[in-house]
């Protein structure tokens, strides 16, 4: 999964170069937090310090097809090709650092604890990993094995539990207490959010004309650090969430103008954003989200094989959540949106599948 | 599949420039051909004037876990994200532009004429589109439709033939007679083999310190094209080209030292070089490739799962043969091989594939 790119270097092509505008990365700058945010733009930089030459600095790719279906220009961030294979080794990677860096504070030695099947488990065994720190990732005991040997891959400790969210939350507690571990939430944990935001920052590098960012929302850790950090930079940007209909929390959430939970386990392919969004969340995408928009289960997995089909790229069916958005009628519909939106940015989370599994839906 | 990369510019990585060395590039340049062989390296340089800026300078990508596997570093260069798909786009311009240029010498319009239901076929109507020049591809009645609508979907014409070697050959006459057309044959136009040949000069660009270059071989354009500029460019460099057991007469051909044919229709999951090597590119091929490299079917699937899987990328099976070459044990014990092939460039040649198709063999 450590794939790296070098990129080639057309004097040509005006989006080759980082693009780095100093003004524009210092404008508008503030270190404090917003009333209620857990997570200012001076922490997001502070992480991108933190994760630069740990992490993979993503390219971002182009289709014309799929610009036409949309009617605007696409910048997909492909961070199906970052280490662990999604976005998820920034947030991960921050939070780790940031212990070590305030080891001397903790009591003795310390070790990292979360509960997670998927992304987040691997990206923060392989964070642990990088800063030998161990890691104990409560694992749901019917996880396909694929994902246990990824987190074990890793060096991670996988300790099975109750296949239920009760069960996680009782296993992470156990651990915590018998390691002196430090709970990572996949997506409530400051550092965790503060991390995933260096993925706008790196958008608006590569291509400082975007006029909009979409992304697939589950917590909402890489939404909102997307937001706080794109809207600092960039005050006209625009940031969307994207959403399974099946999953729609967030949806509800900013329509009920409150945090609303679903009463049920969703069931969608997009097995990545199944998570609610969380109190730490929240006021972010209260704030900064200028808009939902969801998608049906079937628009993802057209979503999805067309950029295998049209890109090339193996991405998993989350990342089909964003595409499928930004192709849909309601993103044309979407509230705030106006003509003015020609250039957007789609965050391609990741791309870890099982090819036996995902095959089956073709 | 018209997929552009913007990529980034950390300056911490040396490998982020074009590393172009005048020198380097100018060293033995010889304009003339060698004895009996259709194509040089000043064809090549011709080349790559004619298609800079209408084909895509693709990208390389590494993988730790795949160079652990090689037991060396490896480069891939990804041509499956090449317009239309695959590198046939490369001599498919090249052969056009060469044409349009000579219009004069051409007594009236002209048209171009192949017999492919595959990627050289998109790649060629593609081209022909691009120079406002007619296309007529003789098709296989029984090629599936996918490949028959994105001819069309290049604006190319498509003729159905009887799908036989016989009956393409007989389609592709009728038709060079019906409209004053000049065939543009997959692997033994000598413009064509040019074309291919820029592989190996972006390739020697993005890294000069590759020690091998392998990539399968069908008809052969595309590895004499790689052999005549890469041996040029670094005289030192070994060319490899990887072949499917079961349509292995390259291989044979190396080792009777002479052409030789194969007696049967080859059965191969890589279907792109079912073809033999011809009269064209035997020469460049006896004279200037290392060895040839043969894989079995199932080493072939693996390797393209594992680029799947570890590099996020789709690619179609023939890619794969690459792949499977050089991580195989064959690979250590071919012909002039030796521990001073530490970098290894490796030519990912296509992503055209039927996701219908292709996941069933998951």
């Amino acid at each position: 999964m450590n794939c790296s790119l070098l990129p080639r270097g057309f004097k040509t092509n005006i989006l080759l170069q980082r693009n780095l505008s100093p003004k524009l990365f210092q404008k508008n700058m503030s270190d404090g937090k917003k009333q209620g945010h857990c997570v200012s733009y001076a922490d997001v930089k502070d992480a991108w310090k933190r994760i630069e030459g740990r992490v993979q600095y993503t390219p971002i790719f182009t289709s014309t097809y799929l610009d036409k279906l949309a009617g605007r220009r696409l910048f997909f961030k492909a961070e199906n090709q970052q280490k662990t294979g999604s976005f998820k080794i920034r947030g991960a990677i921050n939070a780790v650092a940031q212990l070590c860096e305030n080891r001397e504070k903790l009591e003795g030695n310390f070790c990292v604890v979360t509960h997670s099947s998927g992304n987040h488990g691997q990206a923060l065994a392989k964070a642990a990993q990088l800063y030998n720190v161990p890691a104990f990732i409560a694992v749901p005991s019917d996880a396909p094995q694929c994902k246990v040997d990824a987190i074990k891959g890793y060096g991670g400790t996988v300790v099975p539990c109750i296949p239920t969210l009760q069960g996680r939350i009782d296993k992470c507690d156990e651990l915590v207490k018998e390691h002196s571990g430090i709970i990572v939430h996949p997506n409530q944990t400051p550092a965790v959010i503060a991390g995933q935001g260096t993925i706008a920052m790196e958008m608006l590098q590569q291509n400082p004309d975007l006029d909009a960012i979409i992304a697939p929302v589950g917590g909402g850790g890489m939404i909102s650090g997307i937001a706080i950090a794109a809207k600092e930079i960039k005050p006209s940007i625009k940031v969307y969430a994207a959403e399974p209909v099946n999953a729609n929390d967030c949806y509800l959430s900013k329509q009920n103008g409150k945090l609303t939970h679903l009463k049920f386990t969703p069931k969608t392919i997009a097995d990545a954003v199944k998570a609610d969004i969380g109190t730490n969340t929240w006021p972010i995408i209260r704030d900064m989200v200028d808009g939902v928009i969801t998608v049906e289960e079937e628009e993802i997995l057209q979503a999805m094989k067309l950029v295998w089909e049209r890109c090339k790229l193996v991405i998993e069916p989350t990342s089909g959540v964003g595409v499928a958005a930004v192709i849909s009628q309601k993103f044309a519909m979407a509230k705030n949106f106006d003509e003015s939106v020609k250039n957007v940015g789609i965050v391609l989370c990741g791309g870890n599948i099982d090819l036996s599994v995902i095959s089956k839906l073709f």
